[in-house]
């Protein structure tokens, strides 16, 4: 790493912010609790990592058991001796079998609940089967919506931790032009840039909710290999390295004039920003000039739009009506196959709610927490895109990146 | 990156091998068939990204559905267009949506499948409702033994593959010496780690099949640090960055004379090697000596002992046994909390099967490609461990990765 890059790095914990603190979490906790009440759930029983993580302030394996009213509890089969020392809980407790929970339920709250939550989105079929075989009179219900609902907005823990996430991206991207100088491969612009993170406390993951989906970081692309059809969620996915891993960087040259897109998730302390910018090596070719003015265009219209009260859906439909009538609609958001979103949600994970996409009701709200990323295709060419994360306030959306929307031609 | 890392680096394509062909994908598809038949499964319908990557030969977003007997079938979502190039096989569809996955059945078959086999260990619990309402007529049975069954044995080109990884991870490990002259932090040797496999090819994730489990490639840990207990489904975790992310390498500093402890997956092709070993700045404290030596001397006894027919759990008790008459049982394979198991199965993922573990009943039989994973915590004070990756053979276990066994003192 450069003497730059390593200038803020991490010398025995510098740049990582503090853990959540016991008013965080119980905040957190009650704010879910008040959801489970309204739905009449009497409990929810969580095990996906990133939901525990947010309801107790460790990731260790563990059930998480939320009661509708009363103390939750971390029940944990690994390591008890970690949860003791992270969780911002009273109540944690080992728990090495799955069929140990019912009683333990049963001790704890007097007896088993009637409703109890779990995560139908993620956990997998052969765990849920076993809870049926478990709780033989308990209706299992999906609690995914609720507490997925619930991580949408952000405490102010929470956007200081996005925060110094979108600054760190910053400075990973104003070094984009001298990493460009060490190789000519996409691959090794990848390389740079995830040094560049890992130096500053980054995981080296950014967790995903979607099913068979990697938590990988970002992707660099460029050229007409950023637009070919991939099997990413997203609208762009790339050329990426064979068959087994079909997105992402290829070890290609990169080409003068032609659009790098550079789509890197940064994660401080668990808290993803989200942000894209395209690089050129010499002028880009004209081609690429309007499209890239328009979905910067869509992203000051929808900045403006998006405020507490609005439906994100309808955000949505603005950005679409903007990119169709400069007549760039058919390759908005991916091509052959473009994905019905403009943005996402993001927070402990890169795939979070709301979803600002084709026909969700959800409506904003202040301290929601998006990722916008208008982006279109030039079949066979390349592409152009713009991304950056933003916090929902009354006056519009406020952005947390502050590097300039413009391509940087280097 | 140095010059020496670079050697032998993509450049354009280069150190990737080819990808499966049509008869190595029919080949496996056949083995799974003849297993379907046994069941008496009438067809599986696979979803998880790495069985559908290893029946078809791409990693689109699709189901693959596999009758008993005749041609099986992928239904791809995103992207069409990169799967009809990949993938290794002829009947390769667009499908939008679940609900037209009955009527394409039975369009294909003539009626839909009285017991029609999923991946229940994966799938989440919230598809697998869908399914039931779907086919509401159907048996729906779990297939992820019978699949993960099938893929324990290697074809000569996945063995291929995995030498190929375990010739990265000899060449990596040749480096760590000079990667630790770099920088004195678990953080960045890390970063030097794992710009060396990205540098050749490295997707820069492992794949697992467990729940919750993030695909990380490996782990730096030393001194203390590395005796921590944590959430890894391996014996050992690291500290790592905090409670966001427990495992792994800290950003502090390496001491001299401490064991540290490289465990890094290399990942050639979609294809793994997991090895370990430990380094040391400057000679290593006098107590690691001993319980090195004897993890060497139990991965000695386990190559001679790992044949075809040998029962997977026996492989276990003898290691346990060796370890106790040594003094070391009670912190062998991790403390506090030990995991039950010496050795895993891997392939396309890094928890494939054979479990080399307690109660294993798993017969080994001939290209099983297993690591071997001996491993000793000193609690309070650090940790000793070997692992490589072999292969079983009627002569024992051959080995794949070839850096010496031995402490190296740097």
């Amino acid at each position: 790493m450069d003497a730059k890059a390593s200038q803020g790095a991490w010398n025995g914990g510098g740049a990582g912010g503090p853990a959540p603190d016991f008013q965080e979490i119980e905040g957190r906790v009650r704010r879910f609790q008040m959801v489970l009440s309204d739905l009449g759930v009497d409990a929810a029983l969580l095990v996906h990592k990133m939901d525990v993580f947010y309801l107790s302030g460790t990731d260790q394996d563990a059930h998480l058991f939320v009661p509708a009213a009363g103390d939750p509890a971390l029940l944990v089969r690994r390591s008890i001796h970690r949860a003791k020392v992270d969780a911002r809980m009273e109540r944690v407790v080992p728990l090495q079998s799955f069929s140990e929970l019912p009683g333990w339920i049963r001790n704890f709250q007097g007896a088993v609940p009637k409703r109890l939550g779990l995560e139908l989105d993620v956990l997998p079929a052969k765990h849920y089967l076993t809870y049926q075989r478990l709780f033989p009179e308990t209706d299992l219900v999906d609690i995914s919506g609720p507490i997925r609902r619930v991580r949408m907005v952000k405490s102010p823990y929470e956007l200081s931790c996005i925060e110094r996430a979108a600054d760190i991206a910053d400075r990973m991207l104003a070094q984009v032009p001298s990493f460009l100088q060490e190789g000519p491969t996409e691959l090794q612009l990848t390389i740079r840039i995830e040094d560049f993170y890992r130096a500053h406390g980054h995981p080296g993951i950014i967790p995903t909710r979607g099913f068979n989906r990697l938590p990988v970081y970002g992707q660099v692309m460029s050229g007409r290999r950023a637009a070919e059809p991939s099997n990413s969620a997203g609208p762009l996915g790339g050329k990426g390295l064979g068959p087994f891993y079909s997105q992402g960087p290829a070890p290609e040259r990169i080409e003068p004039h032609d659009p790098i897109l550079v789509d890197y998730a940064a994660n401080m302390d668990g808290y993803v920003s989200d942000q894209t910018r395209i690089f050129s090596l010499g002028p880009i070719r004209e081609i690429f000039l309007r499209p890239h003015a328009l979905v910067v265009e869509v992203q000051e219209a929808l900045i403006r739009r998006g405020r507490p009260g609005v439906v994100a859906g309808d955000l949505y439909e603005t950005a679409v009506k903007m990119v169709e009538q400069a007549g760039f609609g058919g390759s908005f958001m991916g091509y052959p196959d473009p994905v019905p979103f403009v943005g996402h949600g993001v927070g402990l994970e890169l795939d979070e709610w709301p979803i600002i996409g084709r026909r969700s009701k959800t409506v904003l709200s202040e301290n929601m927490v998006i990722a916008l990323e208008p982006k279109i295709v030039i079949p066979g060419q390349g592409v152009v895109g713009i991304e950056s994360t933003f916090v929902v306030t009354p006056a519009g959306l406020k952005r947390l990146n502050r590097f300039p929307d413009e391509i940087v031609v280097c």
